[in-house]
C-alpha cells in the first residue's frame, strides 16, 4: 500500500517541501498565522503510526524530534504542540507547531476557536526567522537518506 | 526537575488511572463524550518530549503505541487522534482519543467547535468497552517497571 489515488498527501507535497527522503517529508506549512509550523508527512498511505512496522516507526519519530529540536532552536516558541490527527486525510503525518502566548488561539490547541488576532509585528518577525529554520531544517535531515 | 509545586499533573492523576508505572502513568480520561479517551502522563514535570534524554523518549513513545494499539483493538475507532499539547499544562502528556464518524467533532480536531450531538446509543455501546479496555491496557502495560 503505497499510494491511495485519491489521497491528497499521495497526490501532492501538502506544503513547501523543506526535505524529501525516501520515506518521509518534511514541509513548512504555509498559515498566515502560524509561522514556523511543519509536517512530517510518512511517503507510503499508511494510517495510523501503529501501521508502521517499528523501525519505520522509530525513523518516524526520530525525524519529529529533530524537527521539534530544530523549531524550538530557531523560533524559540512558548510551546510545542505535536499532533497525528489524519480525520480529514487519512495518511500519517504529523503536526509540529510552535506556539507563543499572543499568537491567534493560545493557550487553546489551534482548532479552536481564535480567541485574540496576533499582532502584526510579531507574525513579521516570526516570519523573518523563515529562512534561517528551512536551513536548519535542512541541515539537520540531510543525515538522512 | 521532579515535580513542580503549582502543576496539576504533578499533584493529581489527571485522570483514572489504568496503569501506574515508576516513570509514567496511563489514565482513561472522563469525557462524556469520548468514551476511551485515554492521556500518557510522564511523571516528572518536564514541558517538551525533546527534554526527555533518548532513552526516556523512547519509553515514553513504545507506551503511546501500545496504548494506541489496544485502543483499536478494543473500541474499534475510525481513527485514532494523537496530540502533545500541553498550553494549559506544561507537563509533558500525551492525548490519545478514539474517534468515529458520529462523534461530537468529526471530522475535526476535538478542540474545535462540536458539530454535532453523537447519538446516545452509540456513547452507550463505546462506554460498555470500557472495563474490556481497561483490563486490555492492564495486560499490556504489565510488561513496564
Amino acid at each position: 500500500m503505497s499510494n491511495a489515488t485519491d489521497c491528497e498527501l499521495c497526490n501532492a507535497p501538502g506544503g513547501d517541501v523543506v526535505y524529501q527522503g525516501t520515506q518521509f517529508r518534511v514541509v513548512l506549512v504555509d498559515d498566515a498565522q502560524y509561522p514556523g509550523f511543519c509536517r512530517v508527512i510518512w511517503r507510503d498511505h499508511v494510517v495510523e503510526v501503529t501501521d508502521l512496522n517499528e523501525l519505520d516507526r522509530m525513523l518516524m519519530m526520530d525525524v519529529l524530534w529533530q524537527v521539534e529540536t530544530v523549531v524550538r532552536d530557531v523560533m524559540q516558541p512558548k510551546k510545542i504542540n505535536l499532533a497525528s490527527l489524519g480525520n480529514v486525510v487519512p495518511h500519517l503525518h504529523w503536526h509540529i507547531i510552535p506556539r507563543y502566548a499572543d499568537d491567534a488561539h493560545f493557550p487553546s490547541p489551534v482548532w479552536a476557536t481564535a480567541q485574540r488576532v496576533t499582532p502584526q509585528d510579531a507574525i513579521e518577525a516570526r516570519r523573518a526567522l523563515l529562512p534561517a529554520l528551512r536551513d536548519a531544517l535542512a541541515l539537520r535531515l540531510a543525515s538522512y537518506l
